[in-house]
């Protein structure tokens, strides 16, 4: 019988910029048999999310680097081919840190059964993955949202950022987008049902905050940074939370990042800033994915997934994040 | 009977960066009865804040700004000479927003009565005043501090920071404070009792955090802002607090402001930021002062003050605040 093979994506080189072809190696290897407690999995859908650049820094972070020469970290979903772990039987569909690989073997620790009958498999890596993991526990935990609070999220048209409006929608809350671009606007408003959408490529972010919630806004939710931030300061409720999630507009230049200039706002409104990290809150996916999945089934929520197939391609499908062409979570079908 | 004078410091014109004698106006005028509600007080000590340059700027904030023309804002304590509110009689020290002026009338609300054989009456301007309150509410409110956390506070010779510390020494903690300059260091360990100083003008502060708590810090109490904010975000251990409770660094310059570039450490140490404004607590501050009042007759507390005597001084005295000539707690004596 022929060895099963995975063809695997390692680092070859840390990017300065923007990761690029020459940041990469591809390679195809017999797969590995699993060893006590471990599992073989065919992996069918790869995730790709923004965090994925802060981890080809060598740099100390909340998470260590991916190691040169290492497959590249990734959330990923696929089926038990063998298992000699508890718990994990073949032909179990599953969930876990697989990697850019075809096949992974390793340990089943952080592995979790996925429930097909609630939501389909790539959603899994979406509104019921690490997305809507974040977008859940950083307004809810983090953001300390109560119902009725006036809610602004950031790249609100994003796999986290359409998650986050569309919970502060059901319980009832004024809830205002920022993108970039018409046609991101529309959606935002249309199909996630956001009150109001800021075009930040076309509006001045201030001035429309001022006008669509004058009072002040109780929750921002940064996925950006940057100037964008500085608006939302500039138009804090007393008591306000912002819940740091990301800032897209710096990870790939960290040398040259600027601090909100108006960061004592949050002296003059009493207000909050929190950053979090969506593992932390891994002992309470199961809360967070019956929520959303239950949402879900009662029609009250929608998740995207913007699809790419070939797992060779994810050198050039992960720029996409970075330069604004997902439609909406990204996912690589392998 | 001659008339009851009252000598007022108003406030003639808004400084663009430190408040100097032309911002003034010096004046002696009869003093008013008290109307039905009111109080007359023959003001004894008036405090010094730092807040205080904030209340001359012409821009929202958390209290309006003091009016042209207006006695200047302050916190103050005296005898009661007439009343005509209920709980109040001549001959009662009470605390109060006085105003710089040496008779003040006007509502008894918000005007409390203080107990002398708990502190002397200047105290009730410091420890167990604003100041007091500030590193109380702040640290174990705002902060979250619990017993054992690493604490670091700037502005550590202050009356805040001073004060800020030896809570938490009473508590177990170890306590770095950070000063400007030798003797100020050398107080700060001697008298207050801090683990260490570091001394800004002559040290790395990010490298001495980095030597003086190798594992990060819990809680920033932040009183300046500017390189020594971004000095402790880069050394905040998981879940760490900040606690912005000024900025004297910026506060005279509010126009060429810069925010802490590496505020992403929040993001990856899941660490937060947060500000407050002491008014908040006013409702708490029987709260405080017990505690405080306790370990001051324990003598596990030592509250400094720096007297300077005359009214007509204040436009002098308050620069003290901005140039750090002042050793402590500044209060102007009537």
């Amino acid at each position: 019988m022929a060895a099963l093979m995975s063809t695997q994506v390692r680092l070859k080189q840390r990017p300065s910029g923007l990761p690029g072809p020459e940041t990469w190696d591809i390679a195809t290897v017999p797969a590995t048999s699993p060893g006590d407690g471990d599992i073989m999995v065919a992996v069918r859908y790869i995730s790709l999310d923004p965090a994925m650049r802060g981890w080809l820094n060598d740099a100390p972070s909340y998470i260590p680097p991916v190691g040169l020469g290492e497959v590249m970290r990734a959330g990923a979903v696929g089926e038990v081919l063998e298992s000699r772990a508890e718990g994990f039987a073949p032909g179990d569909l599953v969930s876990g840190a697989f990697g850019v690989q075809s096949v992974f073997t390793g340990s089943a620790k952080g592995v979790s059964r996925i429930d097909t009958g609630l939501a389909p498999m790539s959603t899994w890596l979406g509104g019921l993955g690490m997305p809507g993991m974040t977008a859940y526990f950083g307004l809810m935990d983090v953001g300390a949202y109560k119902p009725g609070d006036v809610v602004v999220v950031s790249a609100a048209n994003g796999a986290v950022g359409s998650v986050v409006g569309q919970i502060a929608k059901i319980h009832g809350s004024k809830v205002i987008g920022i993108a970039g671009g018409p046609d991101k606007c529309q959606r935002v408003v249309e199909r996630y049902g956001f009150d109001a959408c800021i075009d930040y490529k076309a509006e001045k972010v201030g001035k429309r905050l001022r006008e669509l919630a004058p009072d002040g806004l109780d929750v921002y939710f940064d996925n950006v940074g940057g100037e964008i931030l500085e608006a939302a300061l500039g138009n804090l409720k007393q008591k306000a939370r912002i819940v740091i999630c990301g800032a897209i507009a710096n990870y790939n230049d960290m040398g040259a990042m600027t601090g909100p200039r108006n960061y004592l706002s949050l002296l003059v409104k009493s207000a909050r800033m929190e950053g979090f990290v969506v593992f932390n809150y891994a002992r309470r996916y199961a809360e967070g994915q019956a929520a959303l999945g239950g949402w879900l089934k009662e029609g009250r929520i929608k998740f995207d997934e913007h699809v790419e197939a070939g797992l060779e391609r994810f050198p050039e499908v992960l720029t996409m994040l970075f330069d604004g062409r997902n439609q909406a979570k990204l996912v690589l079908q392998v």
